[in-house]
C-alpha cells in the first residue's frame, strides 16, 4: 500500500538525506548543517558506515531537529562504503537488513526514540530497484521486525512493488540531481550528465515530478514518475545549496514539505 | 532487584550456554547437542564472534528446544574472540551493548521469539565484574533498551550490584568446572587448577552452591555465594559430560532446572 | 611463459591445498593432516581468512613438511569467505592482492621462507579466470611485487594467458573431483553432479589430465587441458581420502608429485 | 645502535608525520599540504587506519616528495583508530607487527620505493614505549624482517633501549606541541596543559631538545633527551602553522632538517 493520499491541488513531499555516515575517527561532518533543510534521516548502522556512537549523535540530533529517525542499511564493506555490489543472497540480505534495524532502534529506544522508515544504502539499494528477490527479502525484514515502518525505495521499481506486494507502506523516492533514462531508471554516474550540478535546473526537475507526476528523461521523453520523498545530499556545499533552493521554491509554489506519515 | 524468591527447601537453577559464537564459513558446531542439557541459551551478536545467519539459527534452536533467549555482547575484536581487554569507555560499551542487543532483538521477533536476558562476553564480562562503571554502562544500557530484560553476571561482582542499583533484574551466576579465589572472583585460568576437568568435582562443586550458598575457595575458606544460573560449556567432550552428570545430580537432589523468572 | 618443460614420457604433477584459512578463534583444523599428501602450500592472507598467527603457524607447518608456500589472497568479505563476487575494480584488486602478498611475505621471511607462489581465492580466482582486467590486475601486482613467483590459475582462462601476457611464470591448475563443461569451464557447483564423490573416477580424471592432456566434458567430449598443478582439499575425510588414492595412483603410474619449478 | 653520530656543532632533525590514516570513503586529507615540512612520513597500514589504495597513493606522495617511507603499523582496532589500549600478547605484536610492514613493504615495492623505517601507532606506541616485552616483540618483528629498517619510538623509553639491545638501528622521537613529566614521559592528554597549542612555545622546546638535548619538565626540571625526529602533525591549521614555524626557526638557527641516515 501506498502513503500517498493527497488532496487534488496540495502538493507534499519529504525531503530525506543520509546521516551518521562517519566511523570511529572519521566523522559525519555535515550532519548538523544538513538537518535545518530535511524531515527524515536515514542513518547508517554499521555495515557500510557508522558505528553505535555515531549512530547515536545521529540519532539526537534527529531527534533536535524533530526529524524523523529511519535504519539505512548497506552491505557489509566498510572499505568499499557498501558501494560495490556484492553477490548476496536473498537470505543474506533479509538477516543483515534485521541485524541493522534492529542495532539501531535499540539506540533510539534507548534516547527515547523510534524509527519511521527503512532506507537501503548504495549497492543494496540498486539491487533492491532492480532484482525482486532482493527487494523482497529487505521488506519481509522489515515487514517483520516492524510492519508500521514505511521502506524507502526508487520510484517505480521492485523495491515499491515488491514492499506493496508484502504488505508495507512505502515511500517512492526521487532525485532532483540525477537525470533519468526512459525506462525510468537513474542513468548511471558513469555518464556525462548523469548529475545534476545546477541549482535551478534541480529545482524545475523537482517541481515538475512533485506538481505534475512526470520527470524529462535524458533523451526528452516525459515519464511518469511518482515522488513522495526526495533525496538530499549533505556532502558538498553544492549540496547545501541545492537544498537552500528548494526549500524555497516549495515554500514560493505551496508544496508543504513533510515527513511520511505526517498530517 | 534480585530474581531469586525461592521456598526454603525449593532449590532451583537456570543452565545457560553460549551459543552461536561462530562467523561466515566457521561453524558453531556444538550448539545443537548442547541444547538440550540448558534452559538459557546466551547468543553471540557479531562483535566477538556471530554473523546475522548464525544469530538467526542460534534464535531458531533456541524456540525449537523452548529455551530463553539472551543477548550475549562482546568487545569488537572478532580477531581475539572478545577475550582481549580493551580500554573502552563506559560511554563506548553503553552503545555498543545497546547495539548488540538490538540487533538480536530483532532478529529474533522476526521469528516470533522475545530476548529475557544479556550476559556480557569474556573481557566484558570480567570488566564489567571488576569495574563499576563498565558494570553501570551495561547496566543502564539493558536498563534503557528493555528494562524487563534480566542481566546475567558474575555472582556477587559490581555486575551484579549496580545492575540492582540500576533497577534492573540479574541472575547471579556461578562455575562449576572452575575454581575460586578467597575474594569470590574466579581463579585466574593461567593458574594452574583454575579449570576443573573432574565432572564429579563439578557436580560437588555445582550442588554445594546451589544448596549451601557457598563455595570452597582454592585457599579452603568458604565463600558465601549466591546462584541462580550455572554455566556450561559445549565445545569440548568434557563439557558435554559435565553438563550431562551436573543434569542427572540435580533430578537426584530435587534441584529444579529452570530459567530465570519461570514459576 | 609457462613453467612446464616435460620431456615426452616423464609426467609430473605439482599439489597444493588451501592453509591456513582459519580466523582467530576459528582453527585452520585440516592443515597438518594434508600436508604429507601436498607439495604446494596457498597460505590465506588476512582478507578472506587467516590472521597474523595463523599465516605463522601455516608458514611453519610448511617448512616443516618441504612444501611449497604461496600467498592466498582474496576479497575483503570475511563473512562470506571470500566466496561472493563483488564488484571490485581491476585497481582496487591491484592493490588487495600487492597488500595480502606482502603481509605473507613478511611472515615467511621472519622463519626463513620465501613465497613461490600466488594462488587467487574464490570469488577473486573465478573472476580472473573469467575477466581479463581481473587477471591482468593480479598478474601485474605479481609481477610488480617479485615477477619470479609463479602464478597459479584455471587451466585454459584468461589468468593464465594475461599473465604470460605480463610476463610471469604460471601454473596451469587442474580438478580431480569436478566436472568440466565443454567450453573447458568448471561446472557450477549448483549444478547436480558438479562434484565428484567417487575417489576411483577422481583417480581417473585426474590421470587423463596428466599423461593424456585432456579432460571428458560433462557433456561427454574431450577437452585440451595442461595439468601443471592439482588442486587438493583438505577440509573432509572424503578430500582426504581422494588425496590418498591420488598419491596412490601417482606413484604406481610413475607420475612425480614435484613443486612447480623443482627440477 | 643509535643513528645520530654528528659533529659536535652541527644539529640536524628529521620530521616525521602520520600519513594515509584515511579508509575507504574517508579521506586522509590534509597528507598533501603536510608534504612540504618533512622528511619521514608514517603510512598506516590497515589496521587502525588504511587500505590498500591509501596505502599505494601515500607511497607515492611521500616519492614524489622525496620522504623517507615508514610503515605506521597499528592495534587492530579500526573504531577506536588504534588508541584504545588492548591486551595483545607479544606474540600477537610480533606477527601483526610483521604483517603490516610486509603489507606496506609490497605496495612501496610496486612503485619502486623502499621502506625506511617502522613507528608504531598510537596505543601500540605508548605500550612499546612503557612495557618491555611489547618493545621487544617490536623489536623482534623489524629485525627479521630487514634489519635495516629504523625502529621509531619515544626517546628514552623501552622502545629505543629494547631496540638497541635487540641489534636494529633507532631514531628517538621527541615532541615539540606535548609537555614532559620529571619522568620524562609524556603528560597524559587528559591533564591540563599536556598539549602546546603557542607555535612560538613548540619552537622554543624544539630547539631546547635539538641544541641542549634537554627539555624543561612540566614540573620546572631540566630532562635529558635525544632528538633525532620530531613528531609533527598535518591534521590541524594549528598543526600546519606548528610546522611552519618550526621550518622557519630551524632555518634560522642552521638546523638541519634531513632523514635519519641521510648524510
Amino acid at each position: 500500500m501506498s502513503m500517498s493520499n493527497q488532496p487534488a491541488h496540495e502538493y507534499r513531499i519529504d525531503l530525506n538525506c543520509d546521516l551518521g555516515e562517519g566511523y570511529g575517527a572519521y566523522p559525519s561532518s555535515s550532519d548538523a548543517q544538513i538537518m535545518k533543510y530535511i524531515t527524515s534521516a536515514n542513518i547508517a548502522c554499521g555495515y557500510h558506515a557508522g558505528d553505535p556512537g555515531k549512530m547515536r549523535e545521529a540519532v539526537q540530533l534527529a531527534l533536535a531537529h524533530g526529524v524523523a529517525i529511519g535504519a539505512h542499511p548497506g552491505l557489509p564493506d566498510l572499505i568499499g562504503f557498501g558501494r560495490r555490489e556484492m553477490a548476496v543472497t536473498p537470505q543474506e540480505v533479509y538477516e543483515l537488513t534485521l541485524y541493522q534495524i534492529g542495532a539501531l532502534t535499540a539506540i533510539a529506544k534507548a534516547e527515547g526514540a523510534e524509527l519511521s522508515h527503512v532506507k537501503p544504502h548504495g549497492a543494496l539499494y540498486n539491487m533492491a530497484a532492480e532484482r525482486e528477490p532482493i527487494a523482497r527479502a529487505i521488506a519481509e525484514a522489515v515487514y517483520r521486525v516492524d510492519s508500521r515502518l514505511i521502506l524507502f525505495g526508487l520510484a517505480g521499481s521492485h523495491s515499491i512493488h515488491t514492499a506493496e506486494e508484502v504488505g508495507i507502506r512505502t515511500a517512492s523516492e526521487v532525485f532532483a540531481d540525477r537525470t533519468y533514462e526512459a525506462g525510468g531508471t537513474l542513468t548511471p554516474r558513469h555518464i556525462k550528465g548523469a548529475v545534476i550540478h545546477d541549482s535551478s535546473a534541480c529545482v524545475r526537475q523537482a517541481l515538475r515530478m512533485i506538481q505534475s507526476g512526470e520527470v524529462i528523461s535524458r533523451e526528452g521523453t516525459p515519464i511518469k514518475i511518482k515522488a513522495d520523498t526526495l533525496c538530499i545530499h549533505g556532502d558538498t556545499p553544492e549540496a547545501i545549496e541545492h537544498a537552500l533552493q528548494l526549500r524555497e521554491a516549495f515554500e514560493i509554489q505551496g508544496i508543504k514539505v513533510r515527513r511520511m506519515g505526517e498530517r
